[in-house]
């Protein structure tokens, strides 16, 4: 296994692809595995610093992700959060008192003047997570979501108002500004990485935060890694979250294809799902290569089985480069 | 009943002095009755600012106290303390999850702008409290303990320590500059008041903060209203905390007597139990008139029936006073 000595690093958003984050935990050494986490959706509620990217990744490789909510820690309670709306305090952001825990922690440490690489490494290591967890940046980048109505902050449409308003566009508030992670620039200039695998997160949302900073993406355009991204849609739908609604609402295609064209040259591979198999040639026409495996993942081994496909195929294009 | 139309203000720390509060709501009509609660006990922990006589105040008013514990809500949850522990976290500071929601929404408002007497009537509202509670002081004031092994912040001496350093003395940091809360001063200047009560809480560490805000003492000592005090100690101990074991350590005779004497010309009247009817004549002898009552309070009928000695007390002296 030559693959265990490179390194792979991974940019993901939240649910989705961290359910891809932890196949690749089953394939390879932790310490080949570096995960560059979205911090667009972070935001400040109720005095806490909260981070719903970072805090599924963290959850889901510990096994402390609740598996039928989707979000927030298994054996949560919420004797807190009852109380806090019993004194007319805000409760739309269902904040479990067990994961409280974590944003008690990183507020604190925040204002103590930890960076936020810092405080996620050490609550991974606490967690007993060996791979490394990289925020995109240490500095703040939110997520605005425009819609017919005006901008409205990340959580309050996703959370609040349930996804219900109409998106028009995004931005990026600080992006420009950010600095990325030094640590994630240094994993992206490191001579042993092999690949880059952008997760089946939501493109627009998840990803295109961790795209607009900018020494980020020329480190990223610079790396002679190879890149390969799966799709998060699979037959006009997303398994979870608004990524297809807000496709329809943008007027682009709810379609795999049009998501290989979202993230353009960035692009040296693509994963689509099988039932997506018509558009493979057409994205290969498009110079990207193509391929086609079950990208559905419901059981631990399905997201196993698909970390191991993206892996091979990163591993191909790698040699393809090379050769 | 004439008092109905008077108004009675308490200085009230935790604990002890909350049982007294809640005998006087059951005594007098809610507009008569203002609270000055001692925050020299307040302080920030995990980023969270946490005021525990306030919150033993508001709990206990509104039968949320927990009746066992001595402190925090009744039916109270430990997940995200427990959470906490697991991560690492300090978890000396025993924040339950109810309680979490009084301290996030006081966070929240203060970074909001919103003053501490603010916060405080508007917990109040929430939990159903009519009576006035007033913090002494919008301004932060910090009770530091003076141990031989150096000073401690209040609450590292009474719960992460467990009152177990020897004090030798006391600072309350801030005092000298911090404004009185203008709606005490306030209260104090009230023609209507008719007398004010310094409840049975710890001499050193609940009072004697609320008597350093110099306006708030010398509205006190400008105010013609009788002063009386219910002593905490009963027969050389104190029924709860460290008031018995400091006095040892100052070197002052765990006695009414010491506890009149520290309190010296404030007092127009003091009220110590029967245990102590002996102490009488000699308190006496210092020029301040004394009554002996039971003053352990077990019940809430023991509550209720100290509250009306020490009103009838009061009302006594404001006659003489007026005759």
């Amino acid at each position: 296994m030559t693959r265990q000595r490179k390194r792979i690093l991974a940019l993901t958003g939240g649910v989705g692809g961290a359910k891809l984050c932890l196949g690749l935990t089953h394939c390879l050494d932790a310490d080949a595995l570096t995960f560059v986490v979205n911090t667009g959706d972070d935001f400040e509620h109720l005095g806490l610093h909260i981070c719903p990217d970072l805090d599924t990744l963290l959850y889901t490789l510990s096994d402390q992700a609740d598996p039928d909510r989707g979000w927030g820690r298994r054996e949560e309670s919420w004797a807190c959060l009852e109380t806090l709306a019993s004194l007319g305090g805000e409760s739309w952001f269902r904040l479990g008192d067990r994961d409280l825990a974590t944003h008690l922690l990183r507020t604190d440490a925040l204002a103590r003047g930890h960076s936020l690489t810092e405080i996620t490494a050490t609550l991974a290591t606490r967690l007993g997570i060996e791979q490394r967890i990289l925020p995109m940046s240490d500095d703040p980048v939110r997520t605005r979501i425009a819609t017919p109505d005006g901008e409205l902050a990340f959580q309050h449409y996703f959370v609040r108002e349930r996804c219900a308003p109409t998106v028009t566009g995004f931005r990026f508030e600080g992006a420009s500004a950010a600095r990325a992670s030094p640590a994630v620039l240094e994993a992206l200039a490191d001579p042993a990485l092999a690949g880059v695998l952008i997760c089946p997160s939501n493109p627009f949302v998840s990803i295109d935060p961790i795209l607009a900073l900018p020494a980020l993406r020329a480190a990223l355009d610079a790396s002679p890694a190879p890149v390969v991204a799966v799709s998060p849609i699979i037959a006009g739908a997303a398994i979870k979250g608004p990524t297809a609604k807000m496709m329809e609402e943008l007027g682009v295609p709810r379609t795999s294809s049009a998501v290989a064209a979202h993230y353009g040259t960035l692009l040296d591979g693509f994963l689509i799902d099988e039932q997506d198999a018509s558009l493979a040639e057409e994205i290969r026409a498009s110079g990207v290569a193509t391929e086609v495996a079950p990208t559905l993942m419901v059981s631990l081994d399905d997201r196993i089985a698909l970390a191991r496909r993206a892996l091979d195929f990163l591993d191909a294009l790698d040699h393809r480069a090379a050769s």
